[in-house]
């Protein structure tokens, strides 16, 4: 297959808190994501300390080796903030001040009812050449030029700020830079299998090829598997993309929770509420109130989402969710009816179609012998009747609490995925 | 004051998987904790691939500039293991088969009875003038050579082959090679404040001050200041910490809520509610759960947490809180008089000592005029009486819900400071 020279790229990352031993650089594997995805190898990443002058010569020297160079961080408002001033006297230009860029600082602080800082207006100067990258999400904008051989970008250090800026300000202005060549890519986003478990399923499918490379990532309890094709034409690779995926999308099943790589299991499920016309509300114990945060986390989620009740003690239960005291006394209140009690006493209380409960033992002290640390039971009481689940988990407290979350919202998100829930559209 | 000059350091990380976004160098944090400990700063980072022209490179522009340079990784028996080769060049060295080291790597492979693959030797090159690392967890040793200013590492990437290197063989070896100088840090964590106001606030101090050095980090509603002095002395170094970081403490007031660099909010509520013997139960709306998960996240927390309640509808706002009906009705469920009701509520139903609530527009839709989106009232309930914040926050959903649980966690916080908290006691 023919090929053009791979673009070469080089990250920097900018910051003294990058230097000591509590931290590490992981937006680099953001922009490092979106640069495969445009055919742009990493070739060389670095940290630099807020030292002007060594930034400045860290600038120079990747520039002489590579074609793109992306910093990450050192746009904000103190005199730490050194990545303006450093990439423009590694090449020799100007700062000047953008009035443009001025009055969209003056105006968000305006919004916030706050008067700016002088020292503010240092984020309102760029780069002689560059182009201002918008940052909706914070007051810094990025910049961006063009050079001879490849483009310069200099990106703010918050994840909520960069990763946005990457995708919508950043690839945009990269791609007409770049040789033409076609990468597509197909994502699975996956719940309800551990990794390996989940490679040992997929692994005879994905193997066999080496276009598309395949990767799997995780979190706890969830899976994202990422075919990146390459080819001449659009075709081709999604040829490529369909020959390996929909096998792998086959032996996935209902486990397949969405192929948008922006989708969540969150933004699934709360579309599938809205889709069905449900209601739901929550009984929490082990999640402590995570259950209820991950629903309301979409706007417009006072459309579906009615009532959270989080009871940690026994008589919260009966008192609150209508849990009866001797089902309590018999099986405790870490236990399959408790479960399905509260998952009723929560749909009850609050008139919704669905009620989710999650009881457990989040650890690291608790437990029983039958019921270790880990131990979780996650209850759904809706239109087609009650189920329980139960799972025991591996790992910590923060571990135990996202499983069960992440678990009793794809027991939702089955429950919706039902003909049956169907019937109130 | 007398100050010898610190000695400063380059990491460099060999390895081309760390240059995909799946990824991370976690390795450098071990070699940069001992090398604070010895008095070593580091002043750069960087990953370079499986390239050996780049990394001959990178090794030269390295020990330009700095005193000591460690290289993790790449000593494997492989074609891509480079890291030998590059060193040797870049320094003009020779590499030599040591029989020494040979005669171990044979007695390795002869304890695990197996012969040994030919490529293996190449673990048993040395550069000209280098000591080996014993190696006692893997095949590759280590290598350590002092230079005019400094000294060289050549360490094994694999974490349980690298840290009890770096801890027995490389240690020892550098402390000859260093001015003997101690290292102290103070760190301040801090609420309430953002961070351009908070580095308006404290600047007029920090910066008169290059040792010791100060560095401010931020995430939503949570601020760090570290400053690290370096001295000769333990004492020495304490009073420069004590010169600029009580000033510092005095100007923060009760924005620092703790100097303890692993506490949290979190940690820090959770201490304070167990030591008052207080309970709290919450009242939410506009964080969704996400307080109830704040305050759940302690291990023990069913001590002193006993209830939260997600009120996301009016209805549920009157019937499980005991909001009025015309006191919604009148003043609309974001508002100062709402947030009082719902946080007595909470207290009454749970029979809490502390109700804590919180209500407002999170959008991206919603708001009023007078209370636009962005806007949040947090209110508390207490022995002292009732208490409503409101407060207006620029950002989107996220950055609204985190920093608006914060603020709660903050209002409970600082009643609990209250002299009259501790009459639980």
């Amino acid at each position: 297959m023919p090929q053009t020279t791979p673009k070469r790229a080089e990250i920097i990352a900018i910051g003294s808190e990058l230097l000591t031993p509590e931290r590490v650089d992981t937006n680099s594997l953001i922009v490092t994501r979106h640069l495969n995805l445009l055919g742009v190898e990493v070739a060389a990443k670095h940290v630099i300390g807020d030292d002007r002058a060594r930034l400045t010569e860290a600038i120079r020297t990747a520039l002489e080796r590579s074609d793109i160079l992306i910093l990450i961080g050192g746009l904000g408002p103190t005199e730490d903030d050194v990545t303006r001033d450093a990439v423009a006297s590694a090449l020799g230009r100007q700062l000047a001040l953008s009035l443009e860029q001025e009055s969209i600082l003056l105006e968000k602080f305006r919004r916030i009812n706050r008067t700016m800082a002088k020292n503010n207006l240092r984020q309102a100067y760029l780069i002689e050449g560059a182009e201002a990258l918008a940052n909706p999400h914070g007051s810094a904008p990025g910049q961006f030029f063009s050079t001879d051989r490849g483009a310069v970008a200099l990106l703010p250090g918050p994840p909520r700020e960069l990763e946005p800026m990457v995708e919508h300000e950043l690839v945009p202005r990269l791609k007409p830079v770049l040789p033409p060549q076609v990468i597509r890519v197909r994502t699975f986003r996956i719940t309800g299998i551990g990794e390996s478990d989940l490679d040992t399923l997929i692994a005879p499918v994905y193997t066999k090829y080496t276009n598309p490379v395949t990767t799997v990532l995780s979190s706890p309890g969830d899976l994202w598997v990422h075919l990146r094709a390459q080819s001449d034409t659009e075709a081709e690779a999604d040829a490529l993309l369909r020959e390996v995926g929909n096998p792998i999308a086959e032996l996935l099943g209902d486990r397949l929770y969405s192929e948008q790589p922006d989708d969540t299991l969150d933004t699934v499920v709360a579309r599938l509420l809205r889709q069905r016309r449900a209601t739901v509300a929550t009984a929490e114990s082990v999640t402590g109130g995570l259950l209820a945060g991950r629903l309301t986390d979409t706007s417009g989620s006072s459309d579906y989402f009615l009532a959270g009740y989080v009871t940690y003690t026994d008589e919260q239960k009966h008192q609150i969710l209508g849990v009866a005291k001797d089902l309590l006394a018999h099986h405790s209140a870490v236990s399959e009816p408790v479960a399905a009690a509260m998952a009723q006493g929560a749909r009850a209380r609050s008139g919704a179609i669905y009620g989710l409960s999650t009881t457990g033992y989040a650890g690291p002290s608790g437990g029983t012998e039958f019921d270790p640390v880990g131990t979780v039971y996650l209850g759904i009481s809706g239109p087609d009747g009650d189920r329980v689940v139960r799972a025991r988990h591996g790992g910590d407290r923060y571990r135990t609490r996202t499983l069960a979350t992440q678990g009793a919202l794809n027991l939702l998100r089955k429950s919706l995925l039902k003909p049956s829930a169907r019937k109130g559209l």
